[in-house]
């Protein structure tokens, strides 16, 4: 099979690429497993360099606003497509044109680009749950209205209405998934409003004070890493059956209090270490946060067999595991 | 007040303009009353002599797709535009780009033009219940999922979700207006699946035998062309606040039996009117109305105040009296 990537350098583009290099085999169009050929990886800067030396590896630089660049990452030869290239929330809050260029341009002119070749590749489209906002139900179940309360969820949404299209017309065979705030990330904060649910948990496990910008009682909708990849996975493996005619699902993920959080990083890692956490409210982000749904109910996903996280331990051990080679920073 | 309307030589866009010609006056952004100075009118091809002799109107002919059309017809000294230009559902579905070039490029280009301008005019948009479908609850309530089934419907969501987020943005000051069908229409059938709920009314009224191709058990969500015009201009009027940050809603209506429809039409015109109904099913579009939502709770419209029609036999004896002068052929 022949893969491409969007977005590739990204901590999930990278974690994505190295697991399909190493699992070596994904299920094809018509149900069996292939091996995995060969990826093409397409960000506007080049991954680690143990994705740049592997042999099965192509590198495209640049700005997926290029429709020449993105021909050039999306042969006709492509089987499958793994979208996760994005301006996130507070970046296409402060830049709309970007944002609209990124997120919703370049979503359609993959689709556009697909539909040329008349090869009906796999498109797995990285969405989120800032399709949900405003005036909601306690309780986000799967057939609740998207109701975005920014321009970031606003071009989310439209990508899935996009891939649902596009694979009804069987121009595509599409999945769309909403990923819950993705837990811990490794490295710098990012810009999106919810950066501060992985900094509370790394920069603290590594020895460094942190700013806490929201109360201990808000709460957000979780997922860890190791159950975006494999869920990401599982999107891509499922036949256009399993999916039906709607091609998008809210991931699994767990609702935790923001306290919560800090509670369960001092069961794994101690006092000394949570107390790293410093709460200095900011109004600004408190409100953001206070517009995201707190509680989702993912019952399509489940019965699709996407998996769940067990609990924040288990993540932030993993996070340690995978980040940070075990070691942490106790006194 | 300068107004503008697209797809004004359409049989709503028509009504519409005389409507406004003739009220005179208009709820402006500051919420008093104003007159209705000037009105452009946009489409393909020209409206009735009546609109074009009128000093106050003026017509701008050409296809929509044209960027340099839309911006001539859209000056910065224009208030509030009624965009009700589109490819209607059998359209969308036959001419994929097309589709997508009328119905979502150039509500966007609307969009970004009234940004330019940054005057923050009012926008109604006119966006369709083809925005429901596939597995749904039995009724359609507020907060119910949007879930097309059609290009036409995935297009006017995506129409509904930029009004929402550009007028969030105070780009412009938005509205979208989910149209039940609406019966009856005079003229022609169209391109429109539901073209068959004015013709079983229209034809026999004028003498002519029609073929009704679903079931009489076949329910369908209606709404009169009196009823939609009203609420066009109450979706204008209402206030920026009186919106809030959501500024999508689905238009009252009633729903009914296609059998019910032609109870009506005999109430109405007598045995015989009604008799010129065949019913011959056609399993192709039986399947599309069958997709349909036939039930809608519409509480945030009637909230707001919008009308809904009182009964079949009322919007029957309203269209003898707008379309057929008072006349039908009871023999």
């Amino acid at each position: 099979m022949n893969i491409t990537i969007t977005g590739a350098s990204g901590f999930l583009g990278q974690k994505l690429a190295l697991r399909l290099l190493n699992a070596n085999a994904l299920q094809d169009a018509s149900g069996s497993f292939s091996k995995v050929e060969h990826i093409t990886l397409l960000d506007v800067m080049g991954p680690s360099k143990e994705l740049a030396d592997n042999p099965r590896v192509t590198i495209v630089t640049g700005d997926i606003a290029d429709r020449s660049l993105l021909e050039k990452a999306i042969p006709s030869s492509t089987d499958s497509i793994f979208h996760l290239a994005a301006i996130v929330s507070a970046g296409a809050e402060e830049d709309f044109d970007l944002g609209m260029s990124v997120n919703l341009d370049s979503t359609r002119a993959i689709l556009d680009i697909c539909r040329k070749h008349e090869t009906r590749p796999k498109v797995i489209f990285a969405s989120s749950c800032a399709a949900f906002g405003g005036d909601m139900p306690n309780v986000i179940a799967d057939m609740t209205a998207r109701t975005p309360q920014t321009s970031y969820g606003t071009q989310k949404v439209i990508g899935e209405l996009l891939i649902n299209d596009y694979s009804r017309k069987k121009f595509v065979d599409g999945r769309a998934l909403r990923f819950p705030t993705v837990v811990v990330r490794p490295g710098r904060p990012n810009k999106a409003a919810s950066t501060f649910a992985s900094s509370i948990i790394r920069e603290p496990l590594q020895g460094q004070p942190v700013i806490c910008p929201v109360s201990p009682e808000s709460k957000m909708f979780l997922a860890s890493p190791r159950s975006i990849i494999e869920n990401i996975i599982r999107a891509h493996n499922l036949s256009s059956e399993d999916w039906g005619p709607s091609r998008e699902v809210t991931l699994p993920g767990f609702s935790m209090s923001i306290g919560g959080m800090v509670d369960a990083l001092r069961n794994v890692a101690g006092d000394i270490v949570a107390s790293r956490v410093n709460w200095e409210p900011d109004a600004f982000i408190q409100k953001i946060v206070d517009g995201w749904p707190p509680e989702f109910d993912t019952k399509k996903a489940l019965a699709l067999g996407f998996i769940r996280d067990s609990s924040m331990e288990e993540v932030i051990n993993a996070f340690i595991e995978d980040e940070l080679s075990g070691s942490i920073m106790k006194n």
